[in-house]
């Protein structure tokens, strides 16, 4: 399968900083792809602490477990990451692979086991061949370096159309302070080679249960917030590693005054990369941002816009350019969240469409029209109700959506 | 536009009973649609019982609201519907309209406005004209008749591709007693037009209370087992009306011994409804069981049966006749429900793909390729942690389903 760039591709990768205490570095082991690399390494200074944004699926593979429990310790000193075979539904054989996978960096970082973060992603049900993974080790480590923020991107693609990385400097207590981070992932998932994954790297001295609290925050705002097809992979994995090496005093919590400038940083990181994955989304040829506002929590307004990002009806509608607003107003009405039929506001590219419950008479469509036609679609809800708010994003649902994945795995 | 027929449209609509105490017809009332019936109409004799299961959306519509009003007091003499305008999110001026219509049927019969159930399907947001329904009503009335089962069903229709029916004979007591359905539907719905309607009527003496428990549980089994894109309508709607005509004795309870012969007509009817829903899907090119057996509960076993019944990937994989296990358990993991992931098992057509959790290593993958590559798809999933069990039905997704949704209003 040779997919369409999406038409989302920035011409270059963006300018990453460099993270003291962090190396990093991608090469060919031939898992399953043949002339890419395939296996990304990062390995991280004495003392680095780690957090971890996992999947939710009940059925989550054996490297997301292991994290799991590496997360639970708090510090790392290497990530090990495989694109190409996601070693999920392999039964025992899964743990020993991922423990494999572990046992190798482990040793060519001179760490414990436990110490290594570990992901896989690409097709599932088919053992890892971890023995081509734990030989390329070594010759992967010697050469790891401060930058190679791109070849790293791009070892850890399956179905993405381009690679995905951000990043930010911002201060804490007015020392200098950088984010940098890469993502993969062009549905919102696929057990078999679409999950998403991101790694994110700041020199930042953060302690691991501080760093924890950030980072769930974080990513309800972003990667929690995005939907391709509102399936959730098995292998879903975002981390965070924080090596301390631009020596501000630690954050005893995440409600610290001197973290302000570095969450609204971090927070910026993950939104940019949760948005290009969802710009990468199978088939997508619009970028679509829902605002929900005067819901009745800011955990009601999520989910009434995740409805909506997710009801295949508005993704079509999106595709074919259609200010469908019944379709928007339908999804409201199922997400299952408190609503007033007669109290909801919908907006599209900022027109006033639907009114207390009733469509607008004589509203111009033509500006909506026009705004259809464009790339980024805004779309705007008002419950009507209360205060909760969220924003979310998504893609709409097209022709390539369908192409890519009804014969996916030939 | 002009769909394509379903590839599932039988050949000749099935020989309905006719059903004593019960006249309907139908006519063209130029709602929206020209030259073709638009309205339904149903009088049923006095003292009939009638029973409901309406959307569960938080954005129903009005006449979804005044079908609940009379469902209370149990008791109906008519049902009037129209296609072609939803009157749905047309703030007061819909409840109006609704009463409009109510009052119509009511001056026809000769009974109270509160005895009338009423449903529109159709576009949304544009005002109901009423009045072109109730100049209509009188010589709808007129030409009411025990049967015309299949005129009544074409009325109904919007996006569907073929009328739906269905009938049994059975006993209570040992008294015959009869049942006949209508319904129309072909995504699970939209808003705009694919609205699931369902009337169903029979000559069985049965008191209200007890009509509703066996409606409530026969739709559980049914309408509620199905899905073609996961979308809720503001306007879902079934009926069922029991005549008393049959003159068996009225049984007290829903689990009364003398009610099985009836209860399983009514399910294979409402099934038997359903399933053709499924089947003239928006797009729809195979029809899918899926069986869940060993889940925490029964009804833990449906929501994970639809977790997997809504997937776009499981339903994209089999567009493309592909036996992609891994979405199937992917879908599995995002339901919410208890699962193992050690103790899966999945089938397809058969053949077992999925034991305890790992792909069963060097299956023959032939007779499942063979299997999808027919009409009708059968895949079954054992958790393996209980004794719940369900059956849910979809279709898959297809090209023609964004044909269809894209740019639907036009």
């Amino acid at each position: 399968m040779s997919a369409t760039p999406s038409p989302f591709a920035p011409k270059s990768f963006p300018d990453l900083p460099v993270i003291d205490g962090v190396r990093i570095g991608s090469i060919a082991a031939g898992v399953k792809y043949q002339n890419r690399p395939d296996l990304f390494m990062a390995e991280m200074a004495d003392g680095t602490a780690v957090a971890g944004v996992l999947t939710k699926s009940l059925t989550r593979s054996s490297a997301v477990e292991w994290c799991a429990k590496v997360i639970k310790h708090g510090t790392g000193r290497a990530m090990l990451v495989n694109a190409g075979n996601a070693n999920a539904f392999t039964g025992k054989a899964g743990m020993e692979g991922t423990e494999h996978m572990a046992a190798a960096a482990a040793a060519a970082v001179g760490c414990k086991k436990k110490e290594v973060l570990v992901a896989s992603t690409g097709v599932i049900g088919m053992r890892l061949p971890a023995d081509r993974i734990s030989v390329a080790v070594p010759a992967l480590h010697a050469g790891l370096k401060p930058e190679s923020w791109e070849a790293a991107a791009r070892a850890i693609m399956t179905t993405d159309t381009f690679p995905k990385g951000a990043g930010a400097e911002c201060e804490i207590d007015g020392i200098p302070v950088k984010i940098a981070g890469i993502a993969k992932g062009s549905g919102m998932i696929a057990p078999d080679m679409a999950t998403m994954l991101s790694f994110v790297f700041t020199d930042a001295n953060i302690p691991s249960d501080v760093l924890q609290q950030l980072l769930t925050k974080g990513a309800d705002k972003s990667f929690n917030s995005i939907t391709v097809d509102g399936d959730t992979s098995t292998s879903d994995t975002l981390l965070l590693a924080a090596t301390g090496k631009a020596g501000n005093k630690a954050p005893k919590k995440a409600s610290d005054k001197s973290l302000a400038d570095f969450k609204e940083a971090l927070d910026k990181v993950l939104t940019d990369l949760a948005h290009q994955v969802v710009k990468d989304g199978e088939g997508a040829s619009k970028f679509v941002t829902i605002d929900i506002t005067g819901a009745a929590s800011d955990k009601a307004a999520r989910r009434i816009g995740l409805s909506i990002a997710n009801s295949p009806l508005v993704k079509t509608a999106i595709a074919g350019e259609d200010a469908n607003w019944g379709r928007i107003v339908m999804a409201v009405g199922k997400a299952g969240e408190k609503a007033d039929r007669d109290r909801l506001t919908v907006s599209m590219g900022g027109v006033l469409i639907v009114e207390k419950g009733e469509g607008v008479q004589g509203y111009d469509e033509a500006p909506v029209t026009k705004h259809l036609k464009g790339r980024e679609i805004d779309i705007a809800v008002d419950i009507g109700i209360g205060k909760g708010k969220a924003r979310v994003w998504t893609c709409d649902l097209t022709h390539a959506y369908i192409d890519i994945n009804a014969d996916y795995r030939s």
